[in-house]
C-alpha cells in the first residue's frame, strides 16, 4: 500500500543526493527517475487534495502546479480517480507511519491506547491549518458511491479497527473494565477528535485541544481499573 | 431572520388555499405571489444545498429544478452568494422551529437540556439521507474567508451558544454539579453528533444513534446532582 519512505526519512524527490550515492547503472537510474516523479507528483497532489478536497484534485491543476504537461502527470495517473486514490492510500501511510506505528511501540493496554489518541490529536492539530482527509473526505464523500469513497472508507474503517483493537487489548490487560463497550468508547473518541476538528478549523475557537485531551481522560478515567490508572502513568482527576 | 413559516405550517408555496382566504386586494394578492415564488425557490434551493453541498447551488441549476428562466430566480436573489446565505438562513429558521423552540417550552435544567440534545439529535437522524448544511458547510467552508462562511459560523455559534446557556441554567437550578465546565460539555455532546453524522451517514455503520444517546446519557450522569437526576425523570444506569 505504502507508495513513499515515510515523511520522516523525506521523499524520495526531495532527497536527490540518495539516489547518486545508490546510483550508476542508467537502468536502474531511470527506474528510479520515474518513482520519484511519481512521489513528487504525489506530494503535490497530497497538498493540494489538504486545501482543495480530494474533489479539488484535478490533473490540470496538478501539472501546472508541478510545471509539467498534463500528459506527463497522466502517464504517472491514468485517471483523475486513480490520483484520487493514490492520494488517499498515501495520506492513509503517512498517517500510519506517525500515529499507528510510533503508539504500537508502547506497551499494550492503556498506555498504547493513550498514545494512539495522543498522536491522533497531535495530528489533526496540526491540520487545522490544510484540513484533514478523512475529515473532510467523508463529507465531500458521504453521498457518491465509487471507487474514492471505497477506498477512503476502507481506510477510516481500518484506522478505526485499529483503535477499536486497541480498546480490547486494554480490557484484555485488565486495563479497562471487562463490560467497557469497545465500540462506544471508540464513537465518543472519535467524536472528541470531529469537534476538535470542527471547533480549530471552522469556528476558529481556541481551547479545542485542550477540550479533546480532557474528554479522553474523562472517558478512560471512568472506565479504567485501578490497575489501569496506574498503567496508564497519569493521575486522571475525578471527572467534572 | 425567519423567511417562512414554519415547516410544521407548511411552506406559503405550498398552501395556496391560505392566500385565497386571505385575497381580494391585487396589490396585496401581487406582493403575496412575489414572496410565495421566493419561498419556493428557497424552499427548492435548500434541498439542493442538502444533497450537494452549498457550493453546488447554482442559479443555473435551481432555474432547471424550478422551470424558471435564470433572471427569474436572479429577481428574488441577486447573485449566488445571497442565495447561499439566504439558504443558510432558512436553515437556521427551520432548526429553530424543529429544535430549539420545542425544547425551550420544557422546564428549566436538565429536562430542557436533554429535549435540546434529543431533537437535535433527531432531526441529524432525519438527514442522514441528505446531508445537515451545518455539519457539511462547516467542511465546505473552513478555509473559505468571506460572508457566506461568516452566516454559517454566525448560525452556528448561535445555536452553540443557545445549548451552552441551557447548560448553565442546568447548573443555576442546581441539576449540574458547580464545578461543570459548560464549554467542555457542550464541546463533548456536539462531538457525538458529528460522530453520529459521520458514522450513519459516510460509514453506514449501524447503531450511531443509539451510541450518541448513550454518551449524552453518560455525560450528564456523570455532571447531575441527586436533584438533577430526578428532575431529568430517567434513571440513568451508571456509566459503563
Amino acid at each position: 500500500m505504502r507508495t513513499t519512505p515515510t515523511p520522516a526519512t523525506a521523499h524520495p524527490a526531495e532527497g536527490p543526493g540518495a539516489e547518486g550515492r545508490a546510483g550508476g547503472r542508467a537502468a536502474r537510474g531511470a527506474l528510479h527517475k520515474g518513482q520519484q516523479t511519481r512521489a513528487a507528483i504525489l506530494d503535490a497532489a497530497l497538498g493540494l487534495a489538504s486545501q482543495m478536497g480530494l474533489e479539488g484534485l484535478s490533473i490540470g491543476a496538478l501539472a501546472e502546479l508541478m510545471q509539467m504537461s498534463k500528459s506527463g502527470v497522466f502517464a504517472h495517473f491514468g485517471s483523475r480517480e486513480e490520483l484520487q486514490i493514490s492520494v488517499i492510500r498515501e495520506y492513509h501511510a503517512r498517517f500510519e507511519e506517525e500515529v499507528f506505528f510510533p503508539a504500537m511501540r508502547e506497551p499494550r493496554g492503556l498506555p498504547r491506547l493513550t498514545a494512539l489518541f495522543e498522536r491522533w490529536l497531535r495530528r489533526v492539530s496540526m491540520e487545522i491549518d490544510s484540513g484533514c482527509i478523512y475529515i473532510s473526505g467523508a463529507v465531500e464523500f458521504d453521498d457518491r458511491p465509487g471507487p474514492v469513497r471505497d477506498a477512503l472508507a476502507a481506510m477510516v474503517l481500518a484506522w478505526h479497527q485499529a483503535l477499536e483493537r486497541a480498546i480490547g487489548i486494554a480490557i484484555e490487560e485488565g486495563h479497562l473494565r471487562p463490560d467497557t463497550d469497545t465500540q462506544q468508547m471508540l464513537f465518543e473518541i472519535h467524536g472528541l477528535i470531529l469537534a476538535l476538528h470542527h471547533d480549530a478549523r471552522f469556528l476558529r475557537r481556541p481551547g479545542a485541544i485542550d477540550r479533546a485531551r480532557a474528554g479522553f481522560a474523562r472517558i478512560v478515567h471512568q472506565a479504567a481499573t485501578a490497575k489501569g490508572r496506574r498503567a496508564d502513568g497519569v493521575t486522571v482527576a475525578p471527572a467534572a
